[in-house]
């Protein structure tokens, strides 16, 4: 039974992503459809490249993923189809792929855009064809040509200072306000973020409702909540607002 | 492995989608289920009608739909099950399958609503048997007798005036913002719209981000963006905004 | 094919629901996964609660339901598994799972938490795997040692009064903004909510649009609903309101 994940900005009200499933389902009848997401925000490329970044590898061996985020539609962007890590994906050359760009051994082909399909809906008549061809077994090769440079986003590397400060960002806001940063850390030490000095915690629950807390999130990354609440609205912060962490001795 | 698909303004926080599959999986333990939508505006039907009418007959053949939008429930409107196109179709009369109804060769029925059954959630006392009564195999005429007149709503036709221009709607907005019309083309022209003058163009990016630009969509429906924006917040559309169309000569 | 469903807060944008997703196929391929909600409002236990007592009794027995609002996550609290009613459940100990601990010959076990893993996400790292073992057809008492009192939450009880009236609160407000109150009754009667006086109807339809109207919701308790609007707006009700009904005599 192949697997084909959808990740999306297109909502589910508008049908756009229902037409997609009947396009996969009708190539591939037996194919198990699991959503990831259809709600990330509209354009919104990397939020869906770091919802990809966390998630593609913990799929079995074989399934294909098909992400679309893609204000470029119709335009000269290619159409990508990959092979890594032992799974497949499929989606815009715009970034959004770049987890499974970065991996090792990773292989990229351009699908062919016919000229006679929809110029705003590459999801409908360029994507799920493609995706539906993998889960029913078709080669990455048999659907077009090497790609040589695709598109690829990082995200930011934090900065060491010569104070012992390390210099980050917010990457991220969750749905429970949550601070995502591009900081990694094994160490203990003290996180600066908003005026705030705050130790790095173990769990949301070590400090009081209400009350700031650092800690590492579930990626590894330090991330900033206030327990029971809206940390990003309490604290003011959003993608890209600076935090400072210091080691400890 | 039969395909049912769920289209609902029913959320999924409330736990009403929940029991309806488990309804369905209770008759019929291997239907594979496909959420199409739960988030069609709180009744209204118009935009489900029109999510059908995008995807329904891109499904395999034997699949069923299972759409309720039901502001009438409880009432003496009828409850349908319709084979149509070599698909099943189940939900309360109220116009909503009409894409199936109109679709030549279409039967309908009207399930019998038992005395003893909720008068708010048909979704799960009536629909849902129904659907996992035809995933099983069960004969459309064994589920009810012939319904003659169920309702029917069509999308507004354009309208051709005397100076060459062809008067339109809004029939939608995406969740990009993008204004889906009712004007059909396949000549080249002009676009008036809310004060805008627009060429017909091909993709969004043909336009500077945060310009408006007309093209054809998905459906091949003249349709109004803007680039990397919100074309309806932009320009002050709703659905039944005018919208004329004039194809070069 | 086992059957895996998710009832959570997390929302799918952050890849969360995603993560768990694939945590629990690449342990079971065969899984069949079931979206039940990811939209219950973030920590709110008792939504989901009362979402859960909906539905989780109407999957086919062997059903795994994967329930997590857990605001306690990296806590003391326990994680538990149960087998209730020929159904498996897991999630925190935190009330959520209540529904089906209160279920006659319910078992509980605790779930062991491994030293090493997120403090943050025990969705992905001790439910979500739990989840897939007894998808897998692991036995409960495999998976940790039975739970003496786990913590239950139990709806509020309606009070009779001397005075004939029955006192008792909305508990729940649906997407339609229907007011779902903790009062059952199989008699005729009088509502009185919110300064109105309403006779119990049969439907949404018995009265005008824009109109309030009592009746018995699916679940056989009393809602106060306003007919195509928004009762919970329209009346200023939140959970917790009071609502009285006096039987007829």
């Amino acid at each position: 039974m192949p697997l084909v994940t959808l990740l999306t900005d297109f909502g589910t009200a508008d049908g756009y992503v229902a037409e997609m499933k009947g396009v996969i389902l009708s190539m591939v009848p037996a194919a198990h459809l699991i959503d990831l997401s259809h709600d990330i925000a509209p354009y919104d490329v990397d939020s869906a490249r770091l919802a990809l970044a966390r998630c593609w590898r913990r799929f079995p061996p074989g399934t294909v993923h098909l992400v679309i985020v893609d204000p470029g539609v119709g335009t000269q962007r290619a159409a990508l189809a990959i092979a890594s890590g032992e799974r497949f994906l499929v989606g815009p050359d715009n970034g959004i792929l770049s987890p499974a760009l970065l991996h090792p051994g990773a292989r990229a082909v351009r699908l062919p855009v016919p000229a006679d399909v929809s110029h705003t809906f590459h999801g409908r008549d360029v994507f799920a064809p493609a995706a539906a061809a993998l889960a029913r077994g078709d080669s990455l090769e048999s659907l077009g040509r090497a790609v040589e440079a695709p598109v690829v986003l990082r995200t930011p590397e934090p900065e060491k200072k010569p104070d012992g400060w390390i210099d980050g960002v917010v990457i991220h806001v969750d749905r429970f306000g949550n601070a995502v940063t591009n900081i990694m850390t094994l160490h203990p030490g003290t996180v600066s973020i908003a005026g705030h000095l705050l130790p790095l915690s173990r769990a949301y629950g070590d400090v009081d409702r209400g009350e700031p807390v650092a800690l590492l999130g579930s990626s590894g990354l330090l991330e900033v909540a206030v327990r029971d609440g809206h940390a990003a609205e309490v604290l003011g912060l959003v993608r890209g607002s600076p935090i400072r962490f210091r080691p400890d001795r």
